[in-house]
């Protein structure tokens, strides 16, 4: 695993990360498939849209269908058919914030699970030997995301224990076609990031994830945090910023030098008949699509968009729940953020990412967005 | 609107259909886009899985999204994209089967809108127009369809009644380019379904249907009212039958020789994870496919059986509703159907049918489906 970083424009980076199953240019938006798929689309279908790296959920491919089962078909590479890069998280976001009962200890984490409450250990050997089961390129460490409103004391105890497993997983890995990647905590303090970063980058992972934001924070605390910690990073490895996937704060952590990110936004979004465009996000359930025959955005090459599907009819799927328009608006919204990641890494490599990205954002979020009703954030 | 038959052998006809929008190789399987939209499938997998006529149900397309949108969009082609043969219902079928209160008289239907209660009447002319709007290559009159516990003297005021809204259906029906097909009524009456069919027939439409079967009688039921009515059915024309769509039940009407049948049942079942096989209906709920890693019918050339998708990773994609899981057995389903069509119109051609018929539908049923769990009647 590697990281070439072609150019830089400020904090942001234009690069290549190489992996056993390809390389992807980034900044890069990584898909969640949280079961084993992005809901409603095949591996050709991510393929055109031009997914780089798909990310898996191993809490719930331990819980379902069980990490033997995926093992034994060959990975989730084997078991869902993509052949591209993917990455797994460890399954600690999920313990913390799906299952109701849990309890921490140095040991790890006992939880009961989301599907039928049975109880469940995880501890960073046991995170560490799932994801080597499920053998995506990238796996994580087994980390705590205390939620936003935590004390001081708790987020210091949290990014310390976090620390050490941390060491733990590092210890337990061995696949050596798969890369570790280290998360750092540390809530909105500045000297608990600071600490939370040594203690992550000493133990030399093949990259860095931060993470603790976008948990409820404004969005100028997660920035502002963001900023203190992406410089400190070591420039030769991949930055991951976990859970961003609205477009503006897509540029927005691109500008701060991530160069991949994750978020369900894009596919659930569409599942709620919200379509990204340029002019901003359109409700699909707004009166004013119901005889609209243009498509979801003029701009775009997806299949949704240049197959003649018109805003009308995907109006009428949105309001009948019909799967194709899932499918359809889904499709179009991860083909969006991945066109809006290499319009960014062109604007980089030419040297004009502040501008694009102020260009950008104001037509997204601005009058112009006329049509489009519920811009988002 | 013409039907070329090519071969006979018995009463079972391989033909070709010519429409407006191409030419279909016959027996044909028509699958059911109620609202628009074969459920999560579009028309380039509907091409790619050898669908030759798409059903559309103008009792959802008059209520959601209207017949003047789709009119306004070109039609059901333009609307949806299909670029195949289309066929529209009345839209008969379903205000007696869907809506709760509805009331008949001479002049049309009053009904309650399965959706919002909301009052509406259908008139034979009424719903010839909006079959106008929706402009597939054809249209069916608007019959009765009672109840097959009615009384015999129900089903003759109601046979006579539908074939006199036939003669209004084809009176109101001015499209060229559309055809429009009578439908045969009657139950289980040999005397009524032959009063029906001269009543139809004299009114000389483009093709015919059968209708007021698989409506609660029994296969035997079914299939000896359908051997009275089929061969006395103008040779020339295409004939199709109304709601048959397990395997079994195709071969049986084929061998008496309908062109064209419809049924919700291939993509229905599809949706509770059922998956037609050779080997009979595999429930993929069933807890010997969640370590299967083979496809779901190796004979299959389907997307989801050629692309390496296991019963395994199938049965995991059911299990948890996901989306995926609808499309790819869905399309398996519709493709496999289409397949066995084309199986059974090469027997006619080389003069094997029944014997296709017999070995085909023996394994199917047979304890040869010892992998198969829930095999369909």
């Amino acid at each position: 695993m590697a990281i070439e970083i072609e150019a830089r424009d400020g904090e942001a980076r234009a690069g290549t990360l190489r992996t056993p199953h390809g390389a992807v240019p980034t900044p890069t938006f990584m898909p969640v498939g949280t079961k084993g798929t992005v809901k409603g689309l095949t591996p050709g279908d991510l393929r055109a849209a031009g997914v780089g790296v798909v990310l898996g959920n191993t809490y719930h491919l331990y819980l379902r269908p069980g990490a033997d089962i995926v093992r034994e078909a060959g990975g989730l590479h084997g078991f869902t058919g993509w052949e591209g890069p993917m990455l797994t998280d460890s399954g600690g976001y999920q313990v913390f914030s799906l299952s109701h009962r849990r309890r921490i200890s140095e040991r790890g984490v006992e939880f009961s699970s989301v599907y039928d409450g049975s109880s469940h250990f995880f501890t960073p050997e046991l995170t560490t030997r799932v994801q080597e089961d499920l053998a995506a390129d990238v796996a994580m460490v087994l980390d705590e995301c205390p939620p936003a409103n935590a004390s001081r004391e708790y987020h210091e105890d949290s990014l310390r224990r976090t620390a050490r497993w941390a060491r733990r997983c590092k210890e337990a890995h061995s696949r050596e076609d798969q890369a570790l990647f280290g998360i750092v905590q540390g809530g909105l303090y500045p000297d608990l990031r600071r600490e939370s970063l040594e203690r992550t980058v000493e133990l030399d992972f093949s990259g860095y994830a931060v993470g603790g934001l976008s948990v409820g924070e404004s969005r100028e605390e997660m920035l502002g945090t963001l900023a203190l910690v992406a410089p400190e990073l070591p420039g030769g490895k991949p930055r991951y910023f976990m859970g961003i996937g609205d477009p503006v704060g897509i540029l927005e952590v691109i500008a701060l030098g991530v160069d991949m990110f994750d978020c369900v936004l894009p596919t659930r979004v569409a599942r709620h008949g919200s379509a990204l465009s340029g002019d901003g996000r359109l409700n699909l359930k707004n009166a004013c699509y119901r005889r609209d025959f243009g498509p979801l955005d003029p701009e775009c090459s997806c299949e949704a968009c240049s197959d003649g599907y018109s805003r009308a009819y995907l109006s009428h799927l949105v309001r009948e729940n019909e799967l194709l328009a899932h499918r359809l608006v889904t499709l179009h919204n991860v083909h969006f953020v991945g066109e809006l990641c290499c319009q960014a890494r062109a604007a980089i490599v030419e040297g004009g990412y502040e501008e694009f990205m102020e260009t950008w954002t104001s037509r997204y979020a601005g009058p112009a967005g006329g049509r489009a009703t519920g811009v988002a954030p």
